[in-house]
């Protein structure tokens, strides 16, 4: 299923979403306009406002309120983005030059600061405290998540466990931000808070580690960016992970972890995991994630937005990019 | 007058303040708790927190509210340090490494965006969402006053009045941040929310004049920085603003932004400012600024705030660090 079908019940308004997101770079400071149209013209699924949106359709949908949420937990995306594409020395995403080459690190900083500043801002205009103290507790989670990921590049002894600590921090997070938001927004009782919540979280999960697996299978075009990527980075993700289990005793993350030939173990590691049963047993984990997510749905008023819920779970384990 | 006497009124608050700031860095994560540990003990002189603090003395003291709000505003003014330290790549604050000398900009970066996160949160503690639009928005001007001045940089076709905006966005917004927080959450009519939040501005601003100043007359050891470090960056300060206003023809700082001989050009450009009028003539603007904070404070009830803050606005302007 398109993932243009599966947000047919929140279209409109997510159209609108859309229009007020590109409507930020209206600044009167010329050079920062410029910067913020180029990011907002990046691209990207919007999945984040269309959980936000999806999310408040059980009980009191108010757009009024859901709006700024959505626009602020894509923005919060955004600015974490460039923040990370600055860090990593990163060229290129969504197939274009990132801020961060165009304009050098001091550009990118600053303009990844005023995004999370305008972000808090356009949460706290919804006027409810709940959502903006839910917004920087999961910038914390965030940044300190992405902190733990730096300290452990390169490093071959971290566990599934701490993997999916990791992800849960730097993508499941914001999932969840935006559910949990949507829920709170709309006055839903609190066992429904709760399942929106967990549903986030669970789709962010798979969400990541498909992104992890496609990081490895897709091609430069799909991918927007350089196949093993992360590898680059020295982030040891799910199918690397896989790898070393493998082949315990010699394999290519082992030698690019232990500083030899960067390209060369790059290529064989992602011909290895293409090659094998390993993007299997990745997806196999992803689904797991997916069929938490969607457990507790059908406590939910029945309506069209829970049967987008359930699509999107798919869409998410079926995407190629 | 010493500033540990000035800020006898709150002197006992203050202590809890900074006590509740050291205790900013106890986290589950040990690196993280390092990396906390090791920004908040680097000095500062808690201006922002005094301001807090004093300006919640006129209506209602409530210390639970104003204790978040004031750590919100010294944890902002941290992160936005802790970010141009890495753009500037400045290697010594405080006479100590800074954050990204010792531990590169990966983890500079995201410090500041967890502590911009915390300061987010504290102030969202306060469970009044008028601060925290007011948070939200001065981290908007902060940032676009710094991709401001980055753009500037090393441009000699700067005026008095583009030198005062930038000030005002990068120094001022977050003193006024802190005087009117105060004001607001001890319930302060309109027109003393005004008079609190004008102080700050006022005060922000002689207050980074005087910096300006400090940075071509103060020693190494008191600046805790090189001399002349504004210059090094291409920062076109008040100072520098004066000199080549006397000299338009040759002078120093117009050889520096030409990409002349650096070191050289800023020794000569410090030794001109210092055996001229230059400093007198931009202390005389700064305390044109300081006689404007204090214009309007008689309209506030009388009281030993009061006095502290025309004290403040007194020190301010004689500081030497």
């Amino acid at each position: 299923m398109e993932l243009s079908n599966i947000y047919e019940p929140v279209r409109e308004d997510l159209d609108k979403v859309k229009e007020r997101l590109r409507s930020i770079s209206k600044v009167d400071f010329t050079w920062l306009s410029q910067l913020l149209d180029y990011s907002l013209q990046g691209g990207g699924k919007r999945i984040r406002p269309i959980l936000a949106l999806l999310s408040g359709k059980f009980y009191n949908y108010s757009f009024d309120c859901l709006m700024p949420m959505a626009m602020s937990v894509e923005l919060t995306h955004l600015a974490t983005l460039i923040h990370d594409d600055t860090i990593d020395n990163s060229s290129v995403r969504w197939g274009r030059s990132t801020v961060h080459k165009l304009w050098g690190t001091e550009q990118a900083v600053l303009l990844g600061d005023y995004i999370f500043a305008r972000a808090g801002e356009l949460m706290a205009s919804t006027g409810d405290i709940r959502v903006v103290r839910l917004l920087s507790k999961t910038l914390m989670i965030i940044s300190s998540g992405e902190i733990a990921q730096a300290y452990n590049a390169f490093n071959l002894k971290q566990t599934r466990e701490s993997y999916i600590q990791r992800i849960a921090s730097k993508t499941a997070s914001l999932f969840c931000l935006a559910t949990e938001s949507g829920a709170v927004l709309s006055q839903a009782p609190k066992e429904s808070i709760e399942i929106l919540r967990d549903y986030g979280y669970n789709l962010g999960i798979a969400f990541q580690i498909v992104d992890d697996i496609l990081d490895f299978i897709g091609t430069e075009k799909e991918l927007g960016k350089p196949v093993g990527s992360d590898l680059a980075q020295g982030t040891f993700t799910l199918p690397a992970m896989l790898l070393t289990e493998h082949y315990p005793e010699d394999n290519p993350v082992k030698r690019l972890f232990g500083s030899e030939g960067k390209e060369e173990n790059i290529r064989l590691a992602v011909e290895a995991i293409r090659s094998s049963s390993i993007v299997e047993e990745c997806f196999a984990v992803a689904s797991e994630y997916t069929a938490r997510a969607c457990e507790k749905l059908e406590q939910l008023p029945d309506n069209t937005s829970r049967q987008a819920l359930v699509n999107l779970a798919d869409y998410i384990i079926t995407r190629r990019r």
